[in-house]
């Protein structure tokens, strides 16, 4: 059933089982002690960057599938796609499996729109289990987005830091505590901005667009969340997202998190905070979903937001299209309030 | 419904209009006179190429939905990607739209993996009416992929000519002389061929793999369908298509055409014919949806295949893996045979 750009999920399809992998930065913040793994050294053994992103997402598949207490047999199809041309990383991460692949693209906001699909083939029975994935390496994303690391460029203070990390999990017609119950589609929206070093402010018009159209569409209001989620605004964002939700009358400043302004623990480098499409995908499947799993957040709506520019775009002088995608959570632990 | 790797569509979602847009060099093949638009010039009236492929790719989208009578109103989700890094003829397109865009990337498969996903979201209630479209342009590819144009490199005899257009077609839960009836998911296949000129030898065990798990899902034979028609294998790869499937018992060899090796009239620079998510997209949304309008065609079997390659996968010395996405059409005109 769907209702303005919203679909409802009848069955409402579980969070079966997750699994992250994060970067030696990431692990000294918030989701240090709730990432299943967490590497010492961000190469992962590889002797490229793009090859360490593409293991880290591949691993973080097969713990997800592993800990849901399954076989790649039982997965119907892997919706992924990251941050690299050509999604490489998903691509390469899904030749070392032998269930389906389906090719996604929304930059940052990858994790939502992956799970929203992975949830509508799930509800609808043309799946039973569905891996969502994305993930997102440091090095990767400032050589082929910014500059080589050699050259040692200084960063600008709206800047955000790209996560290196990769999240999956298994939506599922089964077991799980975690239940998807709607998911809003996301539009795109460009309000003009080109400063590549401000997706912050780029891409927080779109994910107001599909929160507000998603309050809309439920008839719920910010209260009724215990946390609207979005992907990687930054601090700054965050700041843009609340100012322009409170300009229609709705005010998310309580219960507001933003995944790139909590996931690193001091404000130094990375000045706004994280980014990229790893960024959503590992604290949503290490800190949220295990709180979730507690009861410890009844009702969630997590909003990833993506920037969809290119550098080719961008040399050419176009602004940047945002787009964001949310999915709506709810926990069925004992304990949620 | 699934079975094995395939959705079975219990509405038999339509395809309720479609369109095509095609360069210069296109309109002289066989979809010169079903293409809605044909460029003289393949600049499109743009500064670049790469706005150029995205004016044919929103036009392709435009079209469609006047065609199909309907307004952007009724459009519930753009499913949609293309070839250039972040995929930014199609999220730029999304821009030109209000309704929702759903980011996809499958190399020359996009054109089956939105024409499947859309037809899921229709089937399942999700969607009214959603659009599948793909595209690409020559200029874009050759100097996103190979050499800039200016340089004038030669070509290998095993290489193909990246297809400069576009298509687009609404996929729908009403009026529609055709019916999506099922799709089978394509898995990544690398039979680690690495040159990256010869996508056709590396593309066929994609297909090969996804169509016969079609058949065997869904206990058709070869012979059950008018055409088999995959999406870029070209003359070689067409022919090493059809090697597979004999080796494992199924003639094809009557009734497999690929859009690769029939776009083009003249083998000339092109040698083993069409390539780019345009190919398929053209051919399907110009040729064979008219025939299968008018009757011509009763049941067609349609295989994009996509090499998922980047030139920094190639670079560091990786080989090529492919997919190919299947989605079975069946032709609802008083004609059909």
């Amino acid at each position: 059933m769907k209702k303005g750009n919203t679909l409802f999920f009848k069955t409402r399809p579980r969070v079966r089982s997750y699994a992250a992998i994060c970067g030696s930065k990431e692990k000294e913040g918030v989701i240090g002690n709730y990432a299943d793994i967490t590497l010492s050294d961000d190469m992962y053994g590889e002797s490229t960057y793009e090859k360490a992103e593409c293991k880290m997402l591949s691993g973080a598949i097969s713990l997800a599938v592993e800990k849901g207490g399954l076989t790649d047999c039982d997965i119907d199809a892997m919706l992924s796609g990251d941050l690299l041309n050509q999604i490489i990383s998903a691509s390469f991460a899904a030749r070392d499996f032998e269930f389906p692949f389906l090719g996604l693209y929304s930059a940052c906001s990858t994790m939502s729109e992956s799970m929203l699909l992975s949830a509508a083939l799930v509800d609808s029975g043309f799946a039973c289990n569905c891996v969502a994935a994305t993930g997102s390496h440091f090095a990767s994303a400032e050589r082929q987005y910014r500059y080589p690391l050699e050259l040692g460029c200084t960063r600008p203070p709206q800047s955000q830091w790209t996560v290196t990390g990769a999240g999956a999990c298994v939506i599922s017609d089964a077991v799980g505590k975690i239940a998807i119950t709607s998911a809003t589609l996301g539009r795109v929206r460009d309000w003009g901005v080109t400063d590549v070093n401000n997706m912050g402010a780029a891409m927080a018009p779109a994910a107001a667009d599909t929160i507000m159209r998603h309050f809309k569409d439920t008839g719920t209001k910010p209260e009724d969340y215990d946390m609207i989620i979005t992907g990687d605004l930054g601090a700054l964002g965050s700041r843009i997202l609340k100012d322009l939700m409170w300009e229609k009358s709705y005010d998310i400043s309580s219960n507001h998190v933003d995944c790139g302004e909590i996931i690193y623990k001091v404000i130094e480098d990375e000045f706004q905070g994280g980014s990229g499409a790893g960024c959503s995908a590992v604290v949503m499947n290490s800190y949220v979903f295990t709180k979730m799993n507690a009861g410890l957040y009844k009702k969630v709506l997590f909003a990833a937001t993506g920037a969809l520019l290119s550098t080719v775009s961008s040399g050419q002088g176009e602004s940047i299209p945002c787009i964001s995608h949310a999915v709506e959570l709810e926990s069925l632990a004992a304990g949620a309030q």
